[in-house]
C-alpha cells in the first residue's frame, strides 16, 4: 500500500505556492466579478461577498488550474470558470447552513451568512451566487462560445439532480431518517461533493482541449479523489479542533449524519482513505503527460489537517 | 388615452388560444426536462414538479414565443429557452414563499413547496430548477453556441443582482422596514417582476435574429408590460378573491408590502396602469412588423383578473 508519507516537502512547498497563487488570482477576480457593498441592493451584495471571502481554500478553482496547467491551457483561459465554480460551491454552503438545512453557526471560522444577514437574505444570496456562476461562464469571452456551453453543461450537471450536488443533498436530507448502507453513503459522497469536484477537473481538461482519453482519465481521477475528499473530510469533524476545521467538529455525529468513521469506525475509515487515494493516482496512468501537480494534489488531501 | 375596453372578443379568443398552446408545448417539454418522481433522490424531484406543475400561467414562455412568432422564428428554437425562464419563474417563487421570506401557505391554489415538502427539501428544489434552467439552454441544440450563450447571458441578468430578479426581492425585504418612495417601488417593480419578463422578451428576439432596433424597442416594450404586469398584480391583491387568485389576497396590505394602491390608493393605481398600458403599446412602433399578438397582450394584462 502507498504509504501516506511519500509526499516530500518540497512537493509540499511547490503545492502549497501553487495553492497560494490560485487563490489570490481567483479572490481577484471574484472581487471584480461580485457586485461592490456600496451597490443597491447593498445587503444582498455584502451577503455573497460576506460568504465568498471568508478565506475558503478554492480547492475547487485549484483543481481546474492543475487539470489546465497538465494539459498547458492558459491561465486567463481557465479563471472565470474557476471562479464559477466557487460560486456554486459557495451558494451551496450558505443554503447548506441554513437552520431548516444543517443548521450552522459557524463556517471558515466566523458567522454563517443567514447568522450574519437573517435568513432571508442569505437565501438570496445563495440563489444570486449561483446565477453569478452561469453568467460569469456565459460572458467569458476568453473562450468560444462552443467552450462555454461545454463548461455551463458540465457545472450544471456537476451542480443539480440527479447526478449532482443538489441530488447528493436531497439524497443526504432523505438518509437522515433511514439506515443507510456503505453503497448508500459511497452515493451520496460521489454526488454531494464529489460530482462538482468531477466537473472542475472535466472544465480544466475541456478548456485545454484535453482529448476523449484524457478526458476519460481525469473524470476517474477526480471521481476517486472527491471521494477520498469527502472521507477525509468525515475524519476530520471526528478527529480535527474547531480552530483547525473553522468550523463546529462533532457536528456530524451529533446530527446523526452517515459518514464513514460512523459507519466503519475511524481505523477502517483511514484505511479506506489510503486505498481510495491509491486508486486517485493510479486513475492518472493512461494520461500521456507528466501530471506530478494531480499526484500531489491526491497525497496532499490524504494528509490534509483542515 | 386608449380605454382599456379595446380588447375584441375575437382578439381575446385568439389570445387564450395562444397562449393555450404555448402552455401545451411548454407543460410536455417541461415534464421531459425534469428528472422523473420516480428517479432518485425522488423528494426533490417530486418538489421541483408539485411547484412546476401547480397550473402557472406560464406568461413568461408566452411572452418569449409571441415576440419570437412576431420575428418568424420557429417554435424548436424557442421552446427550451421558454422553459427554462419557466424554471427561474418557479424557483422564485418557491424560495420567495419560504417562512423566512413572505411566509405562504398557498400558491396557484394548493399548498406551497415547503409546506408540501418541508423547507430543506423546497430550498433545494428551487436551487435544482435554477441550476436545470441553465442547463437547458447550455444544451439546447437547436440553437448555435453563439445564441445560447447569448440567451444564457440575458436571462442569468434578469435572474441575478444588481440589475435582476434577486436584486428586486433583496431590495423589497430592505424596503419592508423603510419609507418606500414611488420611485423606489417603480425601481423595486421593474427588477423584481420587469427584469425576468424584459429577459424573456429578449431572448425571443435574440433567437429569431431580430435587429438591434427591433431588440431595442421589444426591451422598451417589455419593461413596460413588466411594470404593467406588477401594478396588476398589485390591484388583483386588493381587489381579487382567493378562488380567482389561487392564492391568498391581501397578503401585501398584512405584510405592510410597499404596492401601487398602496401608495397611491386604487383609483390612482388603475389609472397609472392603464397610462403605462398606453406606453407599453407605444414601444411597439418603431417595429417595421405587425405586432397584433404584443399589442393583444399588453391589452390582457392590462385586464386580467387572475
Amino acid at each position: 500500500m502507498t504509504s501516506p508519507s511519500e509526499l516530500s516537502a518540497e512537493a509540499l512547498t511547490d503545492l502549497q505556492e501553487f495553492l497560494a497563487q490560485c487563490r489570490v488570482q481567483v479572490d481577484a477576480e471574484l472581487d471584480r466579478l461580485v457586485p461592490a457593498e456600496s451597490i443597491s441592493p447593498t445587503t444582498v451584495h455584502a451577503a455573497m461577498r460576506w460568504s465568498l471571502f471568508a478565506g475558503g481554500k478554492r480547492f475547487r478553482p485549484a483543481l481546474l488550474f492543475a487539470v489546465g496547467n497538465t494539459f498547458a491551457a492558459p491561465t486567463d483561459y481557465l479563471l472565470k470558470s474557476a471562479c464559477a465554480l466557487e460560486m456554486i460551491h459557495t451558494y451551496s454552503l450558505i443554503h447548506d447552513d441554513l437552520p431548516s438545512m444543517d443548521d450552522d453557526d459557524l463556517r471558515r471560522g466566523r458567522s454563517t451568512c443567514h447568522v450574519r444577514f437573517g435568513e432571508a437574505t442569505a437565501t438570496l444570496a445563495g440563489d444570486a451566487l449561483q446565477t453569478l456562476a452561469f453568467q460569469t461562464v456565459a460572458e467569458d469571452d476568453h473562450l468560444s462560445a462552443a467552450t462555454r456551453v461545454q463548461v455551463l453543461s458540465e457545472i450544471a450537471r456537476g451542480a443539480g439532480t440527479p447526478h449532482g450536488m443538489v441530488a447528493g443533498q436531497a439524497r443526504d436530507l432523505e438518509a437522515e431518517s433511514q439506515n443507510v448502507t456503505g453503497n448508500d453513503l459511497e452515493w451520496i459522497h460521489k454526488l454531494k461533493t464529489g460530482a462538482l469536484i468531477v466537473a472542475a477537473a472535466r472544465c480544466g481538461a475541456i478548456i485545454a482541449n484535453a482529448d476523449e482519453a484524457e478526458l476519460a482519465a481525469i473524470s476517474d481521477y477526480a471521481a476517486r479523489l472527491g471521494l477520498l475528499f469527502q472521507i477525509t473530510d468525515d475524519l476530520l469533524d471526528v478527529t480535527a479542533t474547531a480552530q483547525d476545521l473553522g468550523k463546529t467538529p462533532g457536528k456530524d455525529a451529533r446530527a446523526n449524519k452517515a459518514t464513514y468513521p460512523a459507519l466503519y469506525g475511524i481505523e477502517s475509515a483511514r484505511q479506506q482513505a489510503a486505498q481510495i487515494h491509491e486508486h486517485t493516482i493510479a486513475a492518472l496512468k493512461p494520461l500521456n503527460r507528466r501530471a506530478d501537480l494531480l499526484t500531489t494534489i491526491a497525497d496532499y488531501i490524504l494528509q490534509r489537517n483542515a
